[in-house]
């Protein structure tokens, strides 16, 4: 149920400090680290002498010392020490995965080591960009990924799900706007929707500074199987479209589990890049509404868990993207459980800029 | 093992207000409320959609709106209004249950629907009658229906569980006076026991206003498969038999699982009718004293869970009417069983009024 | 998974009071308590009727009554009362189980009843004896037993576990002074290590009344299936061997069930007998020391469930005491698999004092 050969994120660059992080991902443990040389580590959460997990031994120096009986392990995994005795036992290892940093994010490959090409870390450089600034957070959500991939793919829920924040109350939802889906080299659902003069929601009038009808557009961007983008641009109506404020919504999801997910998110604008209180302000607002779908989406896992998934379910037409998403899901599964070599290169998530999507509709 | 063509409390009908009920009934979500004009409506509590339960949207109106997208329900379960689109898909409905008002509760018919019959709710009339005052609650019983109706139909247990309330310590335990058991109708037991000349246990002195010796008979009447009334008489041994203090009180048990039970009470009196202070008093007492029983029943579930019912029980004379109950219970099962269209009409829980039960004895 | 035909603690002597005990042992909940003429009891947990467990009733004298419906059971597990009757049906009676006093301790025989023979009880007569002084304790375990055998035989886990109280950090590791391993009559295991001038580690700081060099040793001494006893020697680097302060320390282990064990401890010593400060510090250091046992121990059961003992792991030197003794449990429960009266004599686990084995290695 995971894709394996591909790029998921492992955590936030600025986590990686002196220390180590334990964290769950495709359903195993792990102890994350940065060699204090600078390279990335990722290896198996237990020592193979009596399974005790690493990460309730220490660090010490740029190897993890397991807290029972001392046995120390190296960044490639290897042996070190075994205390009461100088041989190593050979089988006295663990594994590692291929793990590296880009944009500012730590990024992992839990699939055949060597097919682990960081020219397939999907471009996501506005993360770290000096043209842009970042608002940025992580929610756990009690949920498998692909629920999170629906709801990042139809957006209408903000009319239901955000009503205080990024959706509002009045009389044309969201979903009366119809949204134009396309999908790209088998692997991209782009979904994009205009929704000229509306008041503008609660956190628009924050970015805009007061409230204020607005033109606004989204563009939904999917990359399978995790990778997530929402493209925002709204301008007061009496502005012109090229002076937009325009947001790139980072969704980066990494399962947990098969009923939980890491949800990496950034907020990332291109003005006001100074304006330390408004990156806050978008921060907090941010976390508030993911608060909002960290509710439905676990409320929705238990729900499915419970009936088995063995009502059907129906389907309408604001499930285009998200329908579109899964199946080129469920075909790079069947790729990869035919032939455990299979590699798919991601496509840029925007052909240029932002603007570019915008000319085309 | 649930009987499903039967009518069930869903609720006192003071709990149906501008708002919704969210209630498992049978191992079934249920959303319940009731409309502008008055109408009752028990709809499943799951949106066909993406399976999120209703009760996580809000009612608008007469309908229930789902909170994820928007998709809205009538009180006859067609949807009737799918953002983004006109055309409503024939697949897009919940199932609804007939559900009526009656004696101050609220029924439901989780069965076959063309056979709910509301001349088939039981009479409890008592509860809402001008001669009678009530006071009322509800607990939850992490437990099996059917050991509730264990443990109302042999009241020995009062001596042990309700030493502090209903029974007392004093060598006579209700054991030593035997109980007369009877069945009518293949769906109705009878257990009356009379108690000449004891002392009184807390509850009752709280009832007469003082301690004292009293006469005391009570009747543990059933109706299959989980209707229980308990008809209590009490009066100072140098007072009338006319003019005894006579409370019936109404166990009515809803099934909410396989492992836990609702459990709406009401302890209905003939005396004292305007004293509220009485009202009050009892209902604190009678919730005190099945307080004690959630505990013991709670209890008895889990070791049952535990030893998986592999454990053989010793019968003794005190379980001659829950056997009797449970032999009831069973053949009905079988019935619906073989015919999911059978239906059995109740008889009156007390033959005319509850002196009547008094003179046989 | 647990041998029968042995004596396991059930608890301390000084446990059994008026009142009675619940606890459940090899799996099975038990009353546990001692009449009024001084003999102890041990009964299942759960009353012939309706199951419930009698531990929700109470004592009446020598007898158990049941919370329920009040039938009562004397001290050899007969009925002896059913209210409202007076025949006792033959089925009404409950299992009891050989249980008796010894060395400050009660011991339980879960086996074939007429082969518990008093005899069989292990020496640990140090307890409560006027020559030693014993600061004891209990600690309740959620991992297997097995997992606490084989921390208690392989003591080198001080270093990285208990650096804070019996071990410590200096560059002489425990493991790095080997251990002789030994074992007797088929159901013994004994590994001793000297440790001559290292520096006191807290513990044995706080023994000695002051920080200095000390000569240390130790000797883990396992009888199958779950008594461990240490011996623990330490004497200031410029005092005499013959002057060494001794602790015995019993670690006596009875499961609960698969996943937990009642781990009954005592830390007794032949120094300083009246000094009470002493024997209380001795008692927090070692519920101090345990704690951090408990931490590891539960850590590893939850990892060995995760991964359901799939994962083979790495033996190493350390191993050698703890896997004598798997073998050795592995060889008695097949003897008692093939044989239900299989029964083992226990040899002492010190053969004359403790200085004997000192003066062997």
């Amino acid at each position: 149920m995971f894709i394996k050969n591909t790029w998921y994120v492992a955590g936030f660059e600025k986590e990686f400090g002196e220390s180590f992080i334990s964290r769950r991902i495709l359903d195993l443990p792990l102890v994350l680290y940065r060699t204090s040389d600078g390279r990335y580590v990722a290896m198996d959460d237990c020592c193979p002498h009596r399974l005790l997990p690493l990460s309730k031994g220490k660090r010490v120096g740029d190897e993890m010392q397991c807290g029972y009986h001392g046995m120390c392990f190296s960044a490639d995994g290897e042996c070190t020490h075994v205390p009461g005795q100088t041989n190593i036992p050979s089988a006295a290892r663990v594994a590692t995965y291929p793990i590296e940093a880009r944009h500012g994010f730590v990024w992992i490959w839990m699939g055949e080591a060597d097919l682990a090409d960081s020219a397939l870390i999907p471009d996501v450089h506005w993360h770290n960009s000096p043209e842009w600034k970042s608002s940025q957070g992580y929610h756990h959500i009690e949920a498998n990924y692909t629920l999170l991939n629906d709801n990042l793919l139809d957006l209408s829920h903000e009319t239901y799900v955000h009503s205080r924040t990024i959706g509002n109350d009045e009389e044309e939802s969201i979903a009366a706007y119809a949204a134009k889906t396309t999908v790209e080299h088998d692997c991209l659902v782009r979904a994009h929707r205009e929704m000229p003069n509306i008041e503008a929601p609660p956190f628009f009038a924050l970015v805009i500074g007061r409230p204020c009808r607005i033109n606004r557009w989204q563009s939904a961007i999917h990359l399978v199987p995790s990778i997530n983008l929402t493209v925002v641009g709204v301008h007061p109506v009496e502005e012109e479209r090229a002076d937009a404020r325009i947001g790139h919504v980072l969704h980066l999801l990494t399962p947990e589990s098969p009923g939980s997910t890491h949800y990496f998110w950034a907020f990332v604008r291109n003005y006001r890049l100074d304006d330390e209180e408004l990156t806050e302000g978008i921060r907090k607002a941010s976390a508030a509404t993911f608060d909002e779908d960290k509710q439905i989406l676990e409320c929705q896992q238990k729900q499915m868990e419970r009936l088995n998934s063995k009502v059907p379910q129906v389907a309408i037409k604001l499930d285009e993207a998200p329908i579109r998403a899964r199946r080129l899901l469920e075909q790079r599964l069947e790729h990869e459980a035919r032939n455990p070599r299979h590699v798919m290169a991601p496509p840029p998530l925007v052909p240029q800029h932002s603007f570019a999507i915008l000319e085309e509709v």
